[in-house]
């Protein structure tokens, strides 16, 4: 297990090309927040756009369109009920994130049926939150796309069946390798398990132990897989970059919180990236 | 009657251990905010959300759905009405709140009523506003659980019968006592009397003289002991902290506002814990 | 025709008494803001509150309560179509501010009219924006109470019959006699009749001509009313903080946005307080 | 091809003059903003607001009420399907911008056949984004006003026929001839074609290729339109104003967001206005 260093960030973040367009960084749809979990879904949201994704649409419950518009007029909406165009959104994605707050009753399961029966090959797929949880109760088949799951140590042993005492290095990557997915399971200490490799996130404070930490992760890994063309890389420097801004937040303060990791973004990323 | 000094907050606020999780630092439901009054929930919650509670459920009038999350992402909504839901979420929490716009009307005193028979030994109940009067106007019986009242010296007289003019120490530790709750009584100099303990706050300036105050107060008190295992100490830190952030406020301003206070937090809190 | 400088600001920004509550410093009901101009309610209610009003209700449409709330926690909110409700909220009042984005439509006049007939003369009301315009189109009686009409050039037009070419200092007092009322006659250099003298504000610069400025006035004015007791130098100081905040503000920008002066008042107020 | 430079800046952005009043600045009229695409309008409306336009109305999706005040106080809202007073706006405004978010569906193409019928020679129109798509799309002739088109590279090939790798100086300005308009061809270099010259824009950064970057522009576009009598050097600087905030930004930001642009506009124009 390879334990990362800050050389993950030049690595992955490279400086952008004068000539390109918002469609040269890539399109992100993320799908989530059911009505009680909005913020989820707008943290997720803010996270894929403040690193850098060209264009990000967010398809949720109605009922969070004021609030998303409000805090992230960049985020293009979907009703998450209008089926039709939650395939088309799903299938116009460079990057598709699909989970924070979206909730585990029937309307999401059919959501996340919906979403898995659409994306193919050429698409990356992240799968979170009550997502991974929906996968696990209903025994769903991940579809045969690149795949990122990010389930924290109690969505992991829901899907892996591994308790959490019991999850080792050895046995997580079983189960990842099993499910042919690129795995990052978060913890105090976080690990990711690639198709390739084993790594472990040196950084993380107890200052980001916080709701919405998770959902703001998720968003980052796909703003950052839209951007960057070695998807391992960009699941590691976003993993990174989230908690590495977190610890420098919390040298000034008890608690960080999700939304100031997202502001932090932009400058961050500027002073870290390639050469 | 003892004067709290700063030491109740490196004595309160522990160093977030390492290996830990959102769940360590505690979940709390907060229940309130009618369709007039959604801002002093939204204002609790944010205080709760800012002073490190783990996980933060907001319970309100579905009309404060919008702007809960455009203010605050980090707290789950739940539909006041919904009562099988509400039900759920404060026999969940580890920490419940409920009062800030609650209002006194019907719905009101049925919601309050419900939370009353859910609450059980385990779980610590803050009482303020509008249900400290509602408990008050319909004699309504305290649940046999761990209580803090957080009245204003009104709402303290219309629970203890106890005129402001009569408001003494003895006479308030006295009905403190027969309620036996850790009662916040709120004035320019609140004074905290806890099951062991009578506590005069020394901070305070009239530049907090402003609505919301108190909302943010019973928010921070939820946070505070949702995390703090002494409970008597988390009380006392979060009414020091409170005023000792707008006292610093003050000296620059006319008037605080409360979110400032909730945006204060953090670095409040991170300058202030123990070493 | 006196012309004011700031020693306005400390003859009427009282250093608070140190036991003081949220009472002692004012009750403000505002009512404006329909359907479409819900901002202008909005940037009046804020800098009530920011200037250090103790407590301050919003009435407008139902359409803006969430706007509201997501961009000022601190106020309070009601429907404008409950008309129980807000002959109550009017009624206690200390200060009542009408107009900011109220709009012309018979459905305003209704609530013109209900507001007048409710105030008393233990009350202030403010009357601005299309409020000002309703009373001339109407010709409407003012009611007999302690009255600060803020009118710009073309609304004084309307109401006082003096075109805006003819408004000299002589012809504005002697309407302002005759309407028995404070008038502000708010342009560049903003003029303010009150029942014992004429002044004129030497500040004001041009980067505040934009939309909202006279809403926040407003506001302002109904803050400063309700926590000085004496009213000629509460509208005075409100108007000369007002275009002293704006001129700051310019030094450094093209544009001064009204919100950009709300956030500035308490800083301001402070700094310029009664020693 | 003429290069702008900096120069641009203060030979159009004149000192206010002190003897003024909103009026002064102009109306602006935005016309976009569907339900999935709310942020877009509120994006270019802001930058209306924040360029230093008198008074800025937006006519949007009624859904869109909420999130337009809670980020844009400034701002009046009016309802896209309320055809009277659509028409009514726009027939009293010195700018319209039209196209932000409006989509390309039914409703859409009939609010942009509306606007057409509406203005008049005395008005200066801006057309963006979906609503270029929909003058391609449906061969619609457009008015016979003063017209500033303001197309990315794909809505210009849609618009004049001309393929991207096509779009050369020469052809770009005999198209913009024939279109009768001035045209802002947006790239990483971008292009204007106004009616008596062409002008290349030296400035850009690839930190602003993200979504809601040329709604912000085109509000901007309206905002100096509205404020500047040459309406050549009004196009100009709104284009090097904008490109030269994203480069400053840029300097510490890996990606500069729409929003930090319209932030910095105040700033920036005083420190670039005339002398």
């Amino acid at each position: 297990m390879e334990t990362l260093t800050a050389a993950i960030l030049p690595q992955t973040i490279r400086q952008r090309p004068a000539n390109s367009h918002k469609g040269t960084y890539g399109r992100v749809t993320l799908v989530g927040g059911n009505r009680n979990f909005g913020g989820a879904i707008l943290m997720a949201s803010a996270a894929a756009v403040y690193a850098g994704a060209g264009l990000v649409t967010t398809i949720t419950d109605a009922s969070n369109q004021s609030s998303l518009h409000a805090r992230l007029p960049e985020a293009m909406f979907a009703d998450m009920r209008q089926t039709t165009q939650l395939t088309d959104l799903v299938a116009g994605a460079d990057v598709v994130v699909i989970g924070p707050g979206l909730g585990t009753d029937d309307a999401a399961l059919a959501t996340l049926q919906q979403v898995f029966q659409t994306v193919t090959a050429q698409q990356t797929l992240v799968v979170d939150g009550s997502a991974i949880t929906l996968v696990a109760q209903h025994h769903l088949t991940l579809p045969a796309v690149p795949l990122v799951l990010t389930p924290h140590q109690m969505e992991w042993q829901r899907l892996s069946g591994i308790a959490i005492a019991d999850q080792t290095p050895e046995r997580n990557r079983a189960a990842a390798n099993q499910l042919n997915a690129t795995v990052v399971v978060k913890s105090h200490r976080t690990q990711i398990y690639t198709p390739t490799g084993s790594f472990q996130n040196p950084l993380g404070t107890p200052a980001q132990a916080t709701g919405g930490m998770g959902d703001t992760l998720a968003g980052m890994v796909g703003g950052f897989l839209a951007q960057f063309s070695d998807h391992q890389d960009a699941v590691l420097a976003a993993v990174y970059t989230h908690s590495a801004i977190a610890e420098a937040l919390a040298a000034s303060q008890y608690v960080v919180l999700p939304h100031q990791i997202i502001d932090a973004l932009p400058q961050y990323m500027h002073d870290h990236q390639a050469h």
